[in-house]
């Protein structure tokens, strides 16, 4: 039988898991992602181990990597990412070249779109407009089921997309991008000082806390804002929300559609797409970077 | 020979015109657009006269429209429309049987964008971010060339993205729609009193006026940024600006272009798409909506 590998190569983690053809990941394994200034050997060592790791020895039919960063528009080269040492570098070809398999390369809100669409929250639909909140928001968009992927590579940067004029100052240098209001971080900084990350912010809200509810009807309701303007802009069939803060599911979800719904334009005049949680879960890049690679192999 | 007619509809005026193969309108007719509390029935026969006029008694292959308003996705129903009688009307098989020709029917956005992308300044070219800057902001997208129309066929509403979260209240009755910021209205707001209109606003500029040039850096520096915004998000390959008030040229773009590049996420790790005006000019509507019916009858 073919194996296929998935690897999600993130800020904190690199996981590896081995994914069968619908989409279940049936061993896994991980490494810290080494710091951003080591060498970018460092990193692809680690990826390595945990690849071989899940391999236990047996051939490899192809590895799909998931990136947090920017792909250019062909998989071959990660041009920039904020917390992996990669710039401008050929990723695919060399990788490939070190493991003697199929490697195809994706960056992580793409690679979850893949797997919602072939196996989650988006099966069957053809437009979809998919939004990654986890520390920051990325997104992927889907166009008659396939990726849109933009001249860059670079199409689904929703994060950055500016909601304030004067607004905050964001980690990408810019003021106002919408990830400053809606993301993991604007959680946070929303429930205020008691709560040490995201993942304790929905604990207390689930458990009743009063300023951790808060926080997700603030951060919610700016998630549904510039959800209404993704919908105008591209009149999605489904928005899919994904990422960490999104497994807080309608505490985060209720308050966006809400908002959504209030804020768009024409919303009387229109079907309004349902707007719902993944479904891939945190596994999601593995699964959808695993599919990217069993595609090219069997292309 | 066969003969096709585009159909502009605005909120001021409907314009009609032969348009040959190659996108140039050969006769061309108008009606002022009757109030919009007057029965449907008026504007179809206001359209009615301008097309038969421009047929001049020759039979006719097919009529497109063009429409200032909320299209569905397959051209056959008029949704809605701010400044026109028809509400979720069947205006396409009801025009048909009128005149007994193929009519097709699309938004006026959509069918610059089409225009564009045959004879103008999009010609060729696969991925674009069309936006039409008049009184409001309209817009067009085309993925591989074909238009983006969405679920409900409303993609491309940009003007109603919200860039302020406390902003300006828009005629939509939303608040801080970026047609507020960067359209004709915001143009004639920012020049202050003295100016009647867009076109005034241009003409004083264009003559070095102190004034209005400011008001076009103003609104140019708004649309810049809401471009960067659009560009984040679907990556094209052109940003093509249409409208009246794109007739400024660069007194509108080398400002807006500025902008997106000082907005633009990543801007120093990609290709940025060059903003051009549009080229087929105040006749781009009904150059498109000619094109969509020749498309239609030799389909």
């Amino acid at each position: 039988m073919s194996l296929y590998i998935g690897v999600d190569a993130g800020g904190t983690k690199v996981l590896a898991g081995e994914v069968t053809p619908e989409g279940h990941v049936v061993r896994a394994a991980h490494r810290r992602t080494p710091e951003r200034d080591l060498p970018v050997a460092d990193l692809e060592d680690a990826i390595t181990e945990a690849m071989l790791e899940v391999a236990g020895g047996r051939p490899i039919s192809g590895v799909g990597l998931a990136l947090a960063g920017l792909v250019d528009a062909v998989g071959e080269s990660v041009r920039f990412a904020t917390h992996l040492p990669w710039r401008e570098a050929p990723v695919r070809s060399s990788l490939a070249e070190r493991w003697g398999c199929v490697v195809a390369l994706d960056n992580d809100a793409n690679c979850a779109a893949l797997a919602e669409r072939a196996f989650g929250a988006a099966r069957g639909v053809g437009d979809v407009v998919m939004v990654t909140v986890g520390t920051g928001i990325g997104g992927a968009l889907l166009s008659a089921g396939r990726l849109v992927r933009g001249r860059n590579g670079m199409a689904g940067e929703f994060g950055h997309m500016q909601v304030e004029s004067e607004g905050l100052l964001c980690g990408c240098g810019l003021r106002g991008c919408w990830e400053q209001y809606a993301s993991g971080d604007a959680l946070v900084r929303a429930a205020g000082s008691t709560f040490v990350d995201g993942p304790a912010v929905t604990a207390a809200a689930l458990d009743g806390d009063a300023l951790a509810m808060a926080a997700f009807e603030t951060v919610g309701d700016r998630l549904g804002v510039g959800l209404a303007s993704l919908v105008a802009a591209l009149d999605p069939e489904l928005v899919v929300v994904g990422g960490g803060v999104s497994e807080a599911g309608d505490l985060l979800l209720d308050p966006a559609r809400s908002a959504m719904a209030r804020s768009l334009h024409g919303a009387t005049h229109r079907f309004l797409p349902p707007v719902v949680a993944a479904r891939c879960g945190p596994e999601a890049g593995v699964v959808g970077a695993a599919l990217l690679a069993r595609t090219q192999a069997t292309a």
